[in-house]
């Protein structure tokens, strides 16, 4: 489809968030259709995880994006997609990589919606995609059990903060669920959400450089709990740590079901953005140091400088790799 | 993509607008990469002229549209763009055809908006897929022709009408032309129009027989002026005739240009749209019959009734060709 | 324009801040083309009062809103607008009046934001209906003095509150100024910032009372600044008063113009919403009392019983002088 001037920030590059929520309606239709091609109970796919995603390069208003979905992988109770985005310049013809990302998809009964049904096995043109795919599955068996862990985590508003501290960027949306945002089964699209996150995200990145910013990357998501349609859902972001040209910021997704139902307020999603801030020119400009101040702060952006020197490690060796 | 709530009816039926929308998101898209695949001048193709449409089964919430588009043939100065609309059920995988859809266009330049730019020609696989098109040509250019001198045409309000009557349900909204209606050369979308005209043909249908309704089918649409950002339309639909069970709407679609420009209030688009009630099991229901009072009206019935015939007539004819 | 799934919380219920949208929408329209009726410079009209709005009775999915507006007073430099909103419910043909708005617009050129143009007189039928119009006229301009001076408050975050009490309830959200929030003059219009302003109002309506609630009335807002594209800004909601079947909710919103300007976050709005809790049947249900603790929340709580014991006094004046 057309991209949009809604679909932009004021620079004219497409919000990651629109891209995800492409991205993730690609693979639900996919995965439902999948789930549904043998006989049986009839089931609706639920985005259970998205791998990290990194933004390649930014799209602009009037470019058309060509999004494609195949099935890489089945467990007996998971569907695997890789999705691909390219942008397309339609008045030059260029076409360029924008997203690969890769998303893992549950089959729930549409009579039961806490019954996860059997997916169908895929076929394997050759014996090592399956062996590759089983890896795959249990890496991120196994990180989906991790994250489950640390979740209570809340962020505390500020009173009269600094520039360029934590409590001066951070930010928080409330967003009441209707019918639009949800699937057949009456739960949020995890694209929805995921949109909403890099709203929240991206102000709190605007906020802290005070110039234009782009989605460079997201990490792994791992959607533990659905939300249900009437819900208002709250989604904060702070800061955790920069580095000289990126930022990386951590969103909360809380789901408060108050209306018809005897629930607490409860942790949804979190996760974790990296935005880059660009010149007029489309160059990547420096980015002012994060402040820290607490001691839980200091904890946050060594943890968050431990991810982006995995990052760059993991990125030097592949294009070593790819060198040789 | 997905069909939403908000894309349907309160009885689940997709709106014939929301699918003409997306028909001509397609044919836009590949016209523009068309007429932009040779060095030159870069363009936008707008949307002259859609062909007569046929709604040919209802699409339903949940179902995903898949919209296939095709160049048919090129004139020195026009591209014909056939597009398919099938609707899947991903649940059973069950795939109906929805609509068939013939589009022209023709490419305007990104610099000079009223200059036409050359359509680099396609090739054909056949001889006869040449002529069959260059007589399609001939055709839809006398009939814009013809469009193009009944168009002073204006709805005036009734005050207290009978129930019945054309002025009982005439109908007419204003919209505000936004960025998000519009080309990249700032001028609204021919889907965008076609949309808002299906709404008031809705709204007229529905008042006159106060069931349940959905487009059946839409008499071919010319696109004689453009729109611009920042003008106000109002879109205005009266009834013109009724058969036993269908309904036949004449709408206007009137822009004004009133910020920034000294120009007059003018006609844009004018089409007409057919209506079926269906009952709860989506079978016909007898719609009731339209009473005419005024000669205009009588004559508007009249004229409606040999479109209706007409149309019939070559519907069983293509069948009888079809059994043969 | 047919009510959607997506205009409506989940009982079916049209959200007030819709209407407000639809209601504004129309008075820009009517106003910027009276302005605009004779030669000179080219304006956009722009909000800067709408009076208190009573919601006379809910409108519903499916349902059919007609709005109406009139010019109803010129002053030399501002329009009133009379607008009415009917709901009709097209399958039995039942109307209702749903509000009845005043709001006043000033006439901004376009090619200077800050220049206010002359407003071209409009023709009275009665000498009586100017002296009225000045009469509203005067009136509006001292109360929009007035409340320039208590814009200083901020609504302060509570650590883990009691149900019922102020701080349990406030919410607010931010939302970035997208290009399609915006009139031609990359101002944002009056009627989205409403609409986000009902939505806070009931996030912190449905939490105080935790059922299904809906927009009575909201008092006189006034637009003092305005909005810039590519601002953020904060809508933030918190419970003043209770009454034994209404909740008023203070709304505040504040724009940061974080990017490419050097201005400080400036409230941009305040207004006070009212609102009923319903039961499934549509009746009127008992509110939870608010529980004030500070000595601010005690004092806005008396001001909060002021304007309703005052609206209360109002109502059954007019009721009295209807019957006699």
């Amino acid at each position: 489809r057309i991209m949009r001037p809604d679909d932009a920030n004021i620079a004219g590059n497409v919000h990651g968030g629109t891209i995800l929520k492409m991205i993730e309606e690609a693979g639900a239709i996919i995965s439902t259709r999948h789930c549904n091609s043998q006989a049986g109970e009839s089931c609706v796919a639920a985005l259970a995880r998205v791998e990290r995603t990194d933004f390649l390069s930014p799209m602009c208003i009037g470019e058309v994006a060509n999004v494609s979905a195949e099935i890489t992988y089945t467990s007996r109770h998971s569907v695997e997609v890789q999705v691909n985005v390219m942008s397309e310049n339609i008045l030059t013809g260029a076409k360029k990589l924008t997203n690969k990302a890769t998303l893992w998809y549950v089959p729930l009964s549409l009579k039961n919606v806490n019954k996860v049904l059997e997916v169908p096995p895929i076929q394997y043109a050759r014996k090592e995609q399956e062996d590759e795919g089983k890896k795959r599955y249990e890496e991120q068996k196994l990180d989906r059990l991790e994250t489950k862990q640390r979740n209570g985590d809340v962020i505390l508003p500020v009173i009269n903060p600094e520039p360029h501290t934590v409590g001066y960027s951070q930010s928080s949306l409330i967003h009441l669920v209707g019918p639009s945002d949800c699937t057949l089964l009456g739960f949020v699209h995890g694209g929805v959400t995921m949109k909403l996150m890099d709203e929240v995200a991206g102000i709190v990145a605007a906020r802290h450089c005070k110039t234009n910013i782009v989605t460079a990357s997201v990490d792994a998501i791992n959607f533990h709990e659905k939300i249900k349609k009437g819900c208002v859902i709250t989604v904060s972001g702070r800061m955790t740590f920069t580095s000289n040209k990126s930022m990386e910021i951590e969103v909360f997704v809380d789901a408060d079901p108050f209306v018809d139902e005897p629930r607490e307020r409860y942790r949804a999603v979190s996760a974790f953005f990296t935005y880059v801030s660009l010149s007029k020119e489309g160059k990547p400009l420096p980015v002012p140091q994060l402040l820290t101040e607490t001691e839980d702060e200091k904890r946050r952006f060594e943890e968050g400088k431990g991810r982006y020197l995995q990052t760059k490690a993991k990125r030097q060796a592949q294009m070593q790799q790819a060198a040789q």
